[in-house]
């Protein structure tokens, strides 16, 4: 029987580390759905991203790598209202999983007392903060294409992310939560 | 250049009408993306789905369909707090998209008040309410299979969604739309 | 070991069918969570009394009926923002609990879904109705003292609550869902 | 001392009873500051017009009719996620103020057991649902212009409002209140 | 006539210090409302308990403290969406209270600009960070058993609360806040 | 042709650096519409004053300064769920505009990326953080009368803002954020 396994995260953008785990996780389960996680942030340094522009960053990045379209579903869910219910939130909006991948604490936790197995993601070195460290690097004009797939790096050129990533970072303190 | 079309519905359930827009947009655009909307809703009578219910019943059939899942990309957007911003949540959560088809006139006059280039589905028959029908139908244990693709007939089964459609009719008026 | 029960309603107003429940769950269970459901709801015309003056009534009556207060404990729950997450909504603001006793059928289907065992209310004559009627009967300045516990009634005076009822009546169709 | 009144209403669109009405409280108060409720709302059948297409029609009335702008405020302010808190809510977004004028019971009520003053609106004629007249008039391409002031008539003209009423008449039932 | 109290609080976890606030209310009161705020908040370092949990661990010790059940009622309330509009949600939940008592300075403010009558609570020491203090305990795996009641403890022990409070640290500072 | 300018604010409070941008902008456009935004947000230390109290303060303050009201709209706008649908968000709740000043980046940003003219406000020497100067003045006692006008300065002694501000700084960490 088939076994499908669900992986979250919010990719801002996706990279390298996320593209190792795709392809770790496909060798152990057959399906994969990939929750597009916090998918009504955007415009935050923390989360520069839209969901839409995650969800095409890695399309684009899969079908390069040559991951089957056949053995994923892309499925960007919002956050809940309160944390406990997010587990219940997810079930309601994807298809039914067998076991989850994730590396993120509170994640696992939910899962967990939800009564779901879950795996942690094997990444190499220190990927774990690799999402961070792209951001920090597209603001200091530091070269960062190294740490993602070629189409990710021209996807966010070509929507002119780093400038939107810069500009952000310019809002003062109180502004960068609220208007 | 690639064109890329937007499909709105609710797909509950997807019938053969829906089965039949799809290969008819495919047709005219590239790609497709397919929204499932009013994501959040379920378990009501006009709503008796669950998103992710909606996304493995489609994608059940438009897999044994034959139809090509590098063309189309399913997507599950909550309605919004508001008509006004719905456009504009509906754009945050997709890729970028050419054209709308819908039969739909409220989503019809959104997008076009929005600038979006529309496009009526042309359906056979009356097919517009066939989702109305499919559920009424299951409601007085009437013969429903011959609407929907085998596929979605036999997963409304296995999960007891006409059970589910039942009980929920038995909800007085007050507590159909809140308990 | 002790077992403790859910009942869930929305107890607009609470009445003789409900007290008559809670003394048939209090033979069967030790403890027993009584939810106040809908808590955010109120001035309107099916759900008229805020969550507080229900506390207030139910906590009344069942003082002035005896029932031991160390046994049942009152907790208002507000509508959780989509049905599927509801039920894991009231497990996380609720201690544990073993069994469920309610007669609303999207209640019952949604906690037998997530695996809780369900029992139905045995109600003497057509009382699942009751609180309707007692609104009804308010309206028309009938009778309704002989539906609730003297002590409801004398709250609902008290708080003019009946007076309310009639001017919320007179609120034209598309004002009664908002201002 | 100065004495500020409220006076609330939806304006879908705003008619000439309620310029009647602004200029009849205008003689009693000092100065009155025009909430338009539901602000959220736009695109619907009974809601057709946004909060902004409504603080236009009504600043050009009121500019035309030779109403002193330094007499009277504009406020817009979406429903409160409960009945209860509406008050406390419009307290929130508005200057202080001594009265209220309006004809809506719930408004009415709600209102007053918050402790404020509640004065009726005179209508002649059975203005209180001369909007649903206008919008069922717009709706069948019946002459409606006599029942507005004539600037509202050509902004909802310049704005395309007869064909978005009848668009939004299209809707079948169940998309009436969702996508 | 009898007063009624009402006493705000997290309660996270609820500790001697509460207890001992209890006992000298209901020295002064005659019924206690004791408010669970933030109902919907938990699985968050400053926040770790559910609501329901909260329920559990606050009954619990008050019936081995001997207080009275007759004399207290627990009601959990979620916060509300705007401050201004807090203390009308918390009327609106609660039976009628004369007096409050916390000792929270936004609590305290927004209760005495809507006219309520706010005492402090006498902490013995510096009891009122004893909350952040029993939390700061248990991550670091320090003894923290002799600021709570034994209830409490023994509570937070068999549902593994203190390794919920450790996993929730490791979370990142970006996903601490949402997923 | 007239030309509608913009200016969007959070004025907490509105000071001499926002009634220069006023007075600019009159120069360059013929009427103005001033959103205040994040307008739930009170009682917080970087948002002390509700809409309605900034609604007041701004009306007076423009009125001493000779501010033609013909000239002017104030409108108050709620923060949006997601940043990506503010600016719709805000389309729906004001008249029709033809460019928008501000110096926030993120405002600036969401604006531009949806087509928006965009201008800056020049304030002379540093005032762009004046607003949170001025909260700080409060705080610690100190004189803060010259950055205001002076019709602001009293408003707030008036309605006690000075003490709000103090007291709300005595939260702590955590309560900041919630109850």
């Amino acid at each position: 029987m088939l076994k499908r396994a669900l992986f979250v995260g919010r990719f801002q953008p996706f990279h390298n580390g996320h593209l190792h785990a795709v392809r770790a996780i496909l060798k152990e389960a057959d399906e994969l759905l990939i929750v597009v996680g916090s998918a009504q942030m955007s415009h935050e340094p923390d989360n520069p991203f839209t969901a839409g522009e995650r969800l095409e960053m890695i399309k684009c990045a899969l079908d390069a790598a040559g991951v089957d379209r056949n053995r994923y579903m892309l499925i960007p869910i919002p956050d809940a209202p309160a944390h406990r219910v997010w587990v219940s939130q997810v079930e309601s909006q994807t298809p039914h999983f067998d076991i989850v991948y994730t590396n993120q604490p509170l994640t696992r936790r939910l899962l967990i007392e939800a009564g779901y197995k879950v795996r942690g993601i094997e990444l190499h070195m220190r990927k774990q903060f690799e999402a961070t460290e792209i951001r920090r690097r597209i603001l200091m004009d530091e070269e960062w294409g190294d740490l993602v797939p070629p189409e990710v790096y021209q996807y966010v050129k070509k929507i002119d992310g780093d400038a939107r990533i810069r500009d952000l970072a310019k809002t003062d303190t109180v502004n960068k939560r609220r208007r």
